[in-house]
């Protein structure tokens, strides 16, 4: 059995780990955006493609959705000290990573192969690639006309500005990852995990030919929103200035040409028919993943639900 | 008054703080060698800038001769916990400046204006410039047929190669700092401080028309090598190697067309007759920077000694 994940940041990551647990060794490839990566001090930072690492090595922080645990700030402390622009919270265990990551890439790696090299280093077993190799960038459009780099958006604005439409800069010109398109090839399910549609899973999907090769397998998404509201990050908030009632319907809806399947919580029931209208088969369970058990749990259910949708085509 | 010093790492730096002490506040500029600059982790290096800008704040590590006291390691253990290269070590607080140095050159900052930045950041209220706004790289060639960069001979072969020769590259299409040039040609006093002469200072006298600016002015140099030997560096050695008995002297007959006067410690008081022969007027005394009051003692003197020189030309 294999499984291909798409995933953006902490949801995503919390669902990947649950299926890095229920799986065995090699069944998983996770593939995560990359369009929020950003250069700070010159630095190639990869904020997803770290939560990712980090659940799936057990040194994610889990009260702040990003970084390391136990991390330190010193570097951090004397950067604000000298002036420095200190919007983008920089620990100083974290900073290794981007240090080395802007190092081998430097020496010509590739970032499918920096992160093979990264993700061994930590201690993660199961396949993790960036979604590209080439530079792809989430452009957020504002109410107030402004054109906001990702994380200026989410870290620097903390998501604060209406958006009015996405863009990701360089995605004519980048190619999927190759591995990633041999993982979907391969695979016997992709799961798109409960990440934002627009910012996460969007981004991956508009990259070449990915979403034709995808189309051919049996794919579920769990839905990032839950009563309306996500848990974490600006999905609903971004279906509302779009002019769409965030609901898991919506997400639903708006991946509605490609989705076999799609999980929602208990609380979003009333929504089944609906979904089921679409052509999609719904699966009603608990989404919330608080502890482990939770993670896992939802992965099983994932994966056994996935697994029993006829394929498509 | 105005008096310019040149300076690279360590010993170059206790005369310039001596110096900054006991000047007025304004009256000091130090030239500062950037051929030992090196690119780490995509970051822009600049060692002996560090060391002087540090000295002058009172935050060098006193005990290393490079990197700021009450460092921390947290980044740094990580990034040897990875497989990082770790033959040059970055404390924390030292990587904060780095980065922003980095960060600010990206800018379209010069080096010099990143300096000043630094320096104002760090309390440090005298003139620093580093030697030039461009790029060049001091080349160590080794008896053994290698061409090392500095940092490679100096920090991860720990001066262990036998050296042949020295080049500076990129030196022809380095332009010497304009701020250092206004300095100088306004100076009173130009001071060579006890810094390694084929490594810390040549660079700087190479660099366009410095040597001939130089020359227009009274100047003292002060012996970095005591008793045939240097207290921190390879300088002795590599005079050595080169076919030249490490000794003052030696020294003063390397400066020997440029120099006015010539500082030499106690102990080599026997070559006096002989640097004078060479048209330099010596001064013997004690050189030993130990305590804050020898840099202050060793300044003063320089300083006195310089302005009854003669002025040439």
């Amino acid at each position: 059995m294999k499984i291909v994940a798409l995933a953006g940041g902490v949801g995503g990551a919390k669902l990947a780990e649950g299926l890095s647990k229920y799986l065995e060794h090699g069944q998983l490839t996770v593939i995560v955006n990359t369009g929020d990566d950003l250069d700070l001090f010159g630095l190639h930072i990869s904020p997803d493609l770290d939560t990712v690492c980090y659940t799936l090595a057990g040194l994610a922080n889990p009260t702040t959705g990003w970084g390391q645990k136990e991390e330190t700030w010193e570097v951090f402390r004397t950067l604000s000290k000298i002036g420095s622009p200190d919007w983008f919270r920089l620990g100083d265990h974290d900073l290794a990573i981007h240090l080395e990551r802007t190092r081998l890439l430097a020496e010509g790696m590739t970032l499918t192969e920096v992160t093979q090299r990264l993700c061994s280093k930590l201690g993660v077993t199961n396949q993790v690639l960036p979604m590209s190799d080439q530079t792809v960038h989430t452009m957020v459009h504002t109410r107030d006309n402004r054109r906001l780099s990702f994380q200026e958006y989410f870290v620097k604005e903390q998501c604060q500005p209406v958006v009015t439409r996405f863009e990701f800069d360089g995605i004519e010109k980048a190619n999927p990852s190759i591995n990633g398109i041999s993982a979907i090839q391969e695979c016997d399910l992709v799961v798109f995990c409960p990440s934002n549609p627009w910012v996460s899973i969007d981004p991956i999907l508009n990259l070449g030919n990915i979403r034709e090769i995808i189309k051919q397998k049996r794919i579920v998404a769990v839905s990032p929103i839950i009563g309306g509201k996500t848990l974490k990050g600006p999905a609903a908030k971004m279906f509302e200035e779009l002019g769409i009632q965030p609901s898991a319907a919506a997400v639903a809806e708006h991946y509605r040409d490609i989705l076999t399947g799609f999980i929602l919580d208990t609380i979003d029931r009333s929504s089944v028919e609906l979904i089921r209208g679409w052509g999609i088969i719904p699966l009603v369970t608990e989404t919330i993943m608080r502890s482990m058990e939770d993670r896992m749990q939802l992965a099983k259910e994932t994966i056994n639900f996935g697994l029993s949708l006829p394929l498509k085509g």
